[in-house]
């Protein structure tokens, strides 16, 4: 399978040069394709370039502006709410958390929240881009309901995602991305497609009740929130602070961008906060006392079989490090996908295996 | 069991009163008896006067400082960090909280770290706060390692609360106060005190294997994280801004408000964070669309026998409305141990029966 062997550099010319082709520009295109690069990098390839070929449709039907520019639409000392313009997610948020680290570096932390957005990938990457520069960073985002509150029968909030990540000195960035849901939506798609039971925690049937059977997802049902009345109070924070308070959509308002009609926005909304903590602690006390609480964990007693301790991140930074050496392995259902960008940007995938 | 019905004024009352022969201001008093009676009219009694007694015994050891007084020890547009001076914790919380009210009426958001300070007590009527005077809010603390992380044998973090508070223009405001851990320690505890058994979710063994066995607790095991790697995870962003961030003790570094030296501080660190929407958007369209949230919550489908679907702290709220109204109806241990503080401080409890 060494077909599906690609270099970081040749998936991201890939992703730009699909991008360029259907309409952005030169900086838009780079922008996003690190977003989606950078996550395929880290293993996570639910949201990397998977999802390239529906955002293309989207440029193409015009649901995405090719051309648009997020700006600013309100502004204070610590705050700022971004019009996303119908640009793609990964631009709109990326500008999102830019304003937000730039605010935070002037008053210590900053709120920017976003509307007119749309699917904005993995919600780790725009966290890590304020802990690149010293800071720590918060993202998060709404989407359509997927997810049951406790009692309900069918979806009440989205999978909401949320992300920080924290500069954690000689170690990498602490960096964790989780849904509000038990699991991904995708584990339970997977499953219905091998044919197999899945735990009891995952989806709840159309009646509400807890079933092992995936079959009827994703028509019927809903996923769980993750720990019950804590994943659902959570993903209503989020909701809050992406959805309410920024103008955007909200719950059934948001358009899904995979399978809804592409010609539309999808109404999504993301908020991103940063903290300065060198405005509040000297940077050299606080990479220390991270190293420390690392260091802590690293050497703390396991449980029986348990070859380590991870701090959240970990493993992806590693996945990361090894990608950027030796490539990354492309898993089956991204090729396909990544064949559907290819067509619509008249493209040939071939040329980006190693 | 009338004898055990009070009303929310006569346990204020006894509360300050108690404070008060220990030495606290009047005004002080005054601030942390509402924070414990706010949260025992909520029916949380696991974090309301049920701890009056251990805080007095500090407060007489030594370790709590009766006339300490919070200050800001730094602080710049839209942070600042606490310093408790060994102050009870609900003293130096409110403090804080007020600190960052202040300071997002100003730019919109703000972040307030704490150290020296002590168990705060229930993290959602900090929230509250802000919620009150029209401003989301959020407050988290650390506390003594008691949660395992995945992979863990033994504890790695506290279970470190976090809680926020959302105004719902004609509906009460969103309330979610959760700890990191699957459950409270306590509910273990009862289990252990009536023999009983419980879900293999809630707590690991000596191995770090988990049991329904709660015999063992606290000496030994330590409790789950709630969704796994995702409280653990989220513990330990609370970590990083109520215990790094502050300057206060972290994990190990704290002591146990209740069982350890009474003469020595115990390093709690927490943080706090309020957001003014009135400044990123009209008060009434934001009050309206939460409104609009919360009502297609409540009109939502429902599973067979689910006679409502609430939103994070309704429950609490009508038990606070109930409370005002009828009194709080104390349970045994609140009693076994209010009998301990009256005790303390010199005082009758029977005069605060109805």
């Amino acid at each position: 399978m060494s077909t599906r062997l690609v270099t970081v550099e040749s998936l991201h010319y890939f992703t730009r040069e699909a991008l360029r082709r259907l309409g952005l520009s030169e900086t838009d295109a780079a922008v996003a394709a690190d977003v989606l690069v950078t996550t395929d990098a880290c293993g996570v390839f639910t949201h990397g370039t998977k999802a390239l070929a529906g955002y293309l449709r989207r440029l193409k039907l015009g649901g995405l502006c090719p051309q648009g520019c997020p700006h600013i639409a309100g502004e204070g000392g610590a705050w700022a709410t971004v019009d996303g313009d119908s640009s793609l997610g990964m631009i709109t948020s990326t500008f999102a958390m830019n304003t937000a680290i730039r605010k935070a570096k002037e008053q210590g932390v900053a709120y920017v929240g976003v509307r007119n957005s749309c699917h904005f990938g993995a919600a780790g990457y725009y966290a890590w881009l304020a802990a690149r520069e010293g800071l720590i960073g918060l993202a998060m985002a709404n989407d359509i309901p997927s997810v049951a509150a406790p009692g309900s029968r069918g979806p009440i909030t989205g999978s909401n995602p949320i992300s920080y990540a924290v500069p954690a000195g000689r170690h990498p960035p602490l960096l964790l991305d989780m849904s509000t849901a038990t699991v991904a939506g995708g584990k339970v798609y997977t499953a219905r497609t091998r044919g197999e039971r899945i735990p009891d925690t995952w989806l709840l049937d159309g009646e509400g009740k807890p079933t092992t059977d995936p079959s009827g997802y994703p028509d019927v049902g809903a996923l769980q929130p993750a720990a019950g009345h804590k994943g659902y109070g959570i993903s209503l924070l989020i909701e809050t602070l992406s959805g309410i308070l920024t103008g955007a959509g909200f719950t059934w308002q948001i358009g899904s961008w995979m399978w809804d009609d592409g010609t539309k926005p999808t109404k999504h909304g993301a908020a991103f906060l940063a903290i300065k903590t060198e405005l509040v602690m000297p940077a050299a006390e606080f990479g220390q006392r991270m190293e420390a609480l690392v260091d802590e964990i690293h050497a703390a007693p396991r449980a029986a079989g348990v070859q380590r301790l991870y701090v959240p991140g970990e493993m992806e930074w590693e996945r990361h490090a090894h990608a950027l050496r030796h490539g990354i392995a492309l898993p089956d259902d991204v090729v396909a996908t990544l064949k559907k960008a290819a067509e619509l940007a008249g493209l040939d995938l071939n040329t980006i295996y190693k």
